[in-house]
């Protein structure tokens, strides 16, 4: 910044006078009082209601119309974040958040995201941040490895992977890769003729996504599950859709199959699934969001068997990689299927080193043109950590849920409605076998009420195959043995309680 | 994180037990060293050559091929991002960097992002993060009044806004909005029909962001514009064209306008578009990257003129608003029509508050679920710096531009090719009149080769109206009047070097 405009009638020197919002001491001084701040913040979490009890609206009253005309102190600022931010707070990485799918965090994370914004690079090419794509492949190969894809997917091999913010733009890029190849040969006025498949378990991300690509919303196929197969796709009743509208003249363009449902971890088996997806020349892209960090577990990689026959792969690090919002890894077998799809070239953005040296331009991976510095996170809880703690974590949360599951199970009153696969369980109150559906639905619903209003634990629920149950997601980073025990205690409490007033009240 | 899984032979005790990779005192340990680099770096930016010299792939042969079993420290790491990292960056925030638009920070700023990470709430609805969520909205409206926005873009009014990682993203989601109402009458097989409109100077997202929605690639306009009329859309150019695809049958659909093109910041006359956008029944959607934020001075207010008749806007604060990556904000006329066409309904995210409350849920805003707590990024700069330095360093990079741009004027041997609007400066170097355009065109590649070789100063260029000019962008933080004079000095030296060789060279 120059100085200022002296012509500006409106200004006041003294506040606006040499404004230099970088100065480099002014930045070391905030910055270190923000380190305590969230030092501080993380130790004092437990303190917190997990799940915030404000009411819709309440911030408006507290803050002003207006942004102020006049500089305001970081002290100011602060107090205004700890009165009225902090409440209205769900505080997701309290040890006590056991809801949707935990957002795991580190260390090694959050000081990746600090060099990230630091150096403040918009890498759409090569040019504009060597280290920027450079890294990235890198880190995509390091994890690619780690979960033992094949060479195929690799920078290293003939594929290669991209971070995007979450699995929906990695959904939507792959989509738009296997529609643009598709209508290549059909004629862009055959859109109407592309079916997409799923199963009704498949993330409620991906019918959107197909709707942004303009699949004819008729068109995208929610194949029915059921829970006598744990809610996975069956790839026979896959191939019986398929075959039917190959029949009526349609055109099968993408599958998406999930390594771990949102509702219920569900696995797809992915082979099996592959086997049709191939012989009908259906683009196979594998969801794995939340599911595939496990898979850098020996005991965890068959879930992935027969990923060579897939086309692309997705799994987002911020849910169970330790790595903060956002990072959504995504690999493809034809980087130059996506990049046909998706490159631009405008001459702002001409250089030598993307015209003649085949150099990857990142903008072509994705749906925007500028992007951050984010797999410097990646690499930093890479190496921070080493592949052995990592493992570990997710060794260690898979342990606290199959301990949660084991006081489940313990309790005649209460059941595991699916098998667990990870370190979700999936269960429900169910004191009395006679109780009719909906009245056990009304009670768990009560329960779910009960345990969360209190604050002190938060969860989420779910209905599947017409059954309502909770959700008990283990995985914040902070969570101890004695958070879950905490917890199941308290919503055996609550159900006991709710059991006896229940003969009264419901 | 629990204790370890003990029955894994493959850990080590020594290195993994005891894994808690969100200790506080370790995270303010570690935190506090991380601000002293970047403080540093920040102190010592000019140091660097703003342009990475680096060669393609130089990075692979200097990280492993694996990533490392065991943990490493932060010491080894940071030695590596000093020595590998470092050296391949280019140097977005480096006084000297005039290439591109500058992607613009504070300190503010920086503390709004590590805040943002602390929480590291997931905001896809209201009760994942009320605070999140209600912010928001506060901030949306604030930044529309300080746009003189009419209320219709305003949740205190009848609209509301939110925040998109990027343009990109902005458009594709307002395109996929203003396709969906259309497709609701005309049936969703007339798809085919809809036409989208923008100029020659739209930004390249804008056509990948028309295709991505499935529009034929047949039916987007990209009008041409003439250097007579700065590059700017002609209404009349626009009118003709829609008039002729109404007389084929097809339908219009979609105008992108724009406030500063990517090229040379040209201005598209919003009102006279909106005029025959609305005749038409056209969504207007109005990119204002780069030249919105200048809109908060009352000089500059004028280029929003006529936006009561456009459906939605969109403003990059990572560009020109001191706010860092990624920050692209978006405001809609009528937010049903946008989550009409984005929202779903997942039983795993039902809660009360969205079924009953009536409550903003910006995933249907977006294409993903997930979201970070961008805004209080944003709210840190609004406070920090008041309405009155954020208007002061808008009007301190046009006042270093309008400086080049004398340099440039007062020199025989130099062009200014369109006039400047804003903080961007496109000019030629053209010594001898008599020369033929291929060899001015060559000249002014080789003095962009020259001046960016040096490492002192990165610039880039573009072409339009058939002429290749040099993009003087002024706007990085920390630039000041010394470093535009050292920047002229430099092109000028290299561009007399460059005369003289060019006698016998050329």
């Amino acid at each position: 910044m120059g100085s200022l405009d002296s012509n500006n009638s409106t200004q006041t020197q003294s506040n606006v006078a040499k404004f230099n919002p970088l100065d480099p001491e002014e930045f070391r001084l905030q910055a270190h009082q923000m380190v305590d701040f969230i030092a501080d913040y993380y130790k004092n979490i437990e303190n917190y209601p997990v799940l915030s009890q404000v009411e819709p609206g309440y911030l408006r009253t507290q803050l002003p119309e207006n942004a102020p005309y006049r500089p305001e102190s970081l002290g100011t600022i602060m107090k205004d974040v700890q009165n009225h931010i902090v409440p209205g707070m769900t505080h997701w990485l309290s040890p006590n958040f056991f809801a949707y799918f935990p957002a795991t965090v580190s260390s090694a994370a959050f000081l990746g995201e600090m060099l990230c914004n630091c150096f403040n690079s918009v890498g759409f090419n090569w040019l504009a941040s060597p280290a920027m794509t450079e890294l990235e492949m890198i880190v995509m190969d390091w994890l690619a490895n780690m979960l033992k894809l094949p060479k195929s997917f690799m920078f290293s091999g003939t594929g290669g992977g991209v971070l995007q913010g979450t699995t929906s733009e990695a959904i939507l890029c792959t989509l738009i890769a296997a529609r643009d190849r598709k209508l290549e040969n059909l004629g862009v006025d055959n859109i109407e003729k592309l079916v997409v498949y799923g199963s009704d378990q498949t993330h409620s991300t991906y019918t959107k996504a197909c709707k942004l690509a303009g699949i004819f919303p008729c068109n995208i196929r929610a194949i029915p599950t059921y829970i006598e197969s744990d809610f996975a796709l069956s790839p026979l009743v896959l191939r019986r859709v398929i075959e039917d509208d190959v029949a009526a003249g349609l055109v099968p363009l993408f599958l998406c199959a999930t390594i771990g449902t949102t509702s219920t971890t569900a696995i797809d088996p992915i082979s099996q699934l592959a086997e049709a997806a191939n012989e009908f020349d259906i683009w196979l892209h594998v969801d794995a969001a939340y599911g595939g960090s496990a898979c850098i577990c020996p005991e965890f990689r068959q879930y992935l068997n027969g990923i060579e026959r897939a086309n692309s792969l997705s799994l987002s690090p911020h849910k169970w990689l330790l790595s903060y919002l956002d990072c959504c890894c995504m690999w493809v077998r034809e980087p130059n299927v996506l990049t046909k799809a998706l490159s631009t070239n405008p001459e702002y953005l001409k250089n030598k080193r993307s015209e003649y040296d085949s150099v990857v331009d990142y903008k072509d991976w994705q749906v925007g043109t500028g992007r951050k510095f984010k797999s410097i996170r990646l690499w930093l809880v890479m190496r921070s950590y080493g592949v052995a703690n990592l493992q570990s974590h997710i060794r260690s949360d898979v342990r606290m849920a199959i301990m949660f599951e084991q006081f489940v199970k313990s309790d005649p009153t209460f059941d595991i409605v699916v098998p667990r696969r990870f370190s979700l369980v999936c269960f429900r109150f169910n004191p009395v076998k006679e109780f009719e559906p909906g009245y056990i639905e009304l009670l768990n619903k009560k329960l779910l009420d009960c345990v969360n209003s209190t604050g002190r634990v938060y969860m989420t629920h779910t209905i599947v195959g017409g059954i309502y149950m909770l959700r008990f997601a283990v995985g914040a980073t902070l969570t101890e043995d004695r958070h879950v025990i905490s917890a199941w205690n308290l919503i055996k409490e609550s159900a006991d309680a709710l059991l006896k007033r229940s003969y009264y009240v419901i």
